[in-house]
């Protein structure tokens, strides 16, 4: 364990101890000073990037990666809109769940808190040092951030800039930090004594790399297997427009489909009208067995193809005999993310929205929708796929955790027990 | 890995996925079928409890062990008890928590559901296997209990008599599985495909063994290290009640306090009212130098005894220098349990409620509060001492997770991208 990264993480902490206490209009006029630093260090930040692209690109970088890196002047100002979109979100910290009387003169309040320090550690995107650098001051915790090494020189320009806007402010600018050795991720992830939450972004393997390597809970998910399964109820022209809106307006997307399942009443008719309405946007078409005898010239599918998440335009198709095998192969090959039904009967829905077990289940809609903004939640921080609290996409709800604080005036245990033992109020207040 | 032990997490987990869709009545007429068929066998449960006692007898098992294994017929009857009144619990499934229209016909809902299948490992008390049975059902949650070898033969009767009740309702007693033999605890703690949450009643070294043997979520804590700050603005006589009953009311309990600090202001005042009301308890008191100035005849405390759960008559005495450093010393010594100030300066009050790190801050009142059925919840599935929730005394809302529905009528995400997007409503239903 590096000495000088624990000492840092203690200075976190004990930085964030003030932070946790702050006004929210104190933290919202720190977010404003954020936004005006970000502002006036913009030339400095871009031609940082500028240094970061041009030596990822010598290093021939895959062409995803460098556009995640790339940082123009329009995507920093949308950025910097981001942090004033932050300002203006509720404060999550103070938030009262329990209000109860257990007696007289003794109250118990269940109180939202912030969770001390976050450790967020993502891929090349200098832009997400931005946004999480706001989340995590809007609820009132510390955040280290290891950035990858691609946008060494972006993100020191962007701490830079953040740390001269903190300098202004009730907030100590080391609540913000920037580690960036690359030893540093493994060691972050060892500081179970300082870091409350390891919030990871970059690929499936990245994530799950640091779910295996930590004690400290992980926001975040692995793998985003998707399905959508089309009923022997359900509209057809609708369930061509679902599915092709689950798959290709954003392959890439985590809450993309990976799998179509088809009731097999319904498959001959349903597949005949989707394949080419899915081949019309270049989705290569992989089918089990009974799907390819409906369709000529596809791909048959193999076993590891219902565990796979593409990422891209393809597509595996399953006929299924019934509902409830539509359920057992969700619950047994699916992450969790979100699955969705398409069905004109509403009890096969109530029993697919009850049955699958994910943090998204939806009925007569696309599977795209399963985001933290979509949702009305301002932001998202992650996206769970755990079955404990919180699931499914997180706003800044997840950066927070609750305590409960009781006050009384002398209250004692000894006097609600034993023989003549005073009962409990319990009454909630207002 | 015991193949059969997976085969039978496997027939839990999918019993439990109809157990999650029962109405509430039919839980209940489910709790009720077992408390009836438990008192039906009273007399074989209690007959096996007296060969488990006089096996455990034979083995010379320390007597607090001996203790909690003994079940006589008025404990059964307590336990039965207890399981009637979770029946008049609310039931923790179905709750929404969102409703939200997204856009017209687009409607969001989040709802708690079950877990799935709990994994409760329990040491010699057999009556842990009744009251976490009748919690499991109520939360729509299978269970696989695993109790003391010195229990096994309470609990496989205890078990007989729940499958016995459950065989006359909607609910498969396949819901309820007992393992018996010493290798199926570890066996258990792998089965993170199947088990969703473990629960470990015991020590605390049995609690961290169980914590840093899975992947698996476990709701619990290894320590209560819990700490009373008495002020330099304490009402004194208020602040002896709360130390006496803090400490001695039961002083096994977790939430008894291990270490008293004392503002130095009024040490030498109130140090001279506490310690003879302490020891008139026969708590032996260990004091730092301070302490040891004031007080004659005192043990000197060592550094470890800050980090020591006592969990008996013995109490460690710091003076310290202001609020600040009590704080100090509890966020550094302290498990994240309960902490309690008494002081009469609200400023001081807010403070240290603000600024304790502990899932239970207090003022002027006793730590032993920190308790679910005190603090109303009906029930206690175990307390927490980790930073996320659930956090400290949780209740049976600690059994359930909750899953987003959303419902529209062919809605596509495309609509709400591009050029032309249409907004969302994000409108708050109800």
């Amino acid at each position: 364990m590096n000495l000088s990264l624990t000492a840092l993480a203690r200075k976190t902490r004990d930085c964030a101890q003030t932070l946790a206490v702050l006004s929210t209009e104190a933290k919202n006029q720190a977010i404003e000073a954020i936004a005006q630093a970000l502002e006036a260090a913009a030339d400095e930040i871009l031609a940082a990037n500028a240094a970061d692209c041009a030596a990822a690109a010598q290093d021939g970088i895959p062409k995803p990666l460098y556009h995640r890196l790339k940082l123009d002047r329009a995507k920093l100002q949308s950025a910097i809109a981001g942090v004033r979109d932050v300002g203006r979100l509720a404060d999550p910290v103070g938030e009262v769940q329990i209000h109860r009387q257990l007696d007289d003169g003794l109250i118990l309040k269940r109180v939202t808190c912030p969770l001390g320090v976050l450790g967020v550690i993502f891929e090349a995107r200098p832009d997400a040092a931005i946004q999480i650098s706001a989340l995590a001051i809007k609820s009132g915790n510390g955040v280290i951030l290891k950035g990858g090494k691609e946008a060494i020189r972006s993100c020191e320009a962007i701490v830079k800039a953040i740390h001269l806007g903190l300098s202004q402010t009730a907030i100590s600018p080391d609540a913000v930090q920037l580690l960036t050795t690359r030893e540093a991720t493994l060691e972050l992830l060892q500081l179970d004594q300082f870091v409350d939450l390891i919030i990871p972004r970059g690929s499936n393997s990245f994530v799950r790399f640091v779910q295996e390597n930590t004690r400290i809970p992980v926001l975040g998910h692995a793998d985003g297997i998707c399905h959508l399964y089309v009923d022997r109820a359900a509209d057809l022209s609708q369930a061509v427009a679902i599915t092709v809106d689950s798959k290709t307006q954003y392959p890439a997307a985590c809450n993309a489909i990976e799998t179509l399942l088809i009731h097999e009443a319904i498959a001959p008719a349903f597949l005949t009208l989707v394949a080419p309405a899915l081949q019309q946007h270049n989705v290569e078409l992989r089918g089990d067995a009974r799907t390819c005898e409906i369709l000529d010239n596809i791909t048959p599918a193999t076993e590891s193809d219902w565990s796979t998440e593409y990422s891209d335009l393809i597509l595996s198709i399953k006929v299924v005999d019934s509902l409830t095998d539509a359920i057992a192969h969700i619950n047994e090959y699916g992450s969790g993310h979100t699955d969705a039904i398409v069905t004109e009967n509403t009890d096969a829905a109530e029993t697919f929205l009850s049955q699958v077990n994910a943090a998204g289940v939806f009925h007569n809609c696309s599977t795209r929708f399963a985001d933290g903004f979509r949702y009305g939640f301002g932001a998202e921080v992650g996206i769970s796929t755990q079955k404990l609290p919180p699931r499914g996409p997180v706003g800044l709800e997840g950066l927070v955790t609750y305590k409960y604080k009781l006050v009384g005036h002398g209250h004692i245990v000894a006097t609600y027990s034993g023989d003549n033992a005073k009962s409990f109020a319990h009454k909630d207040l207002d």
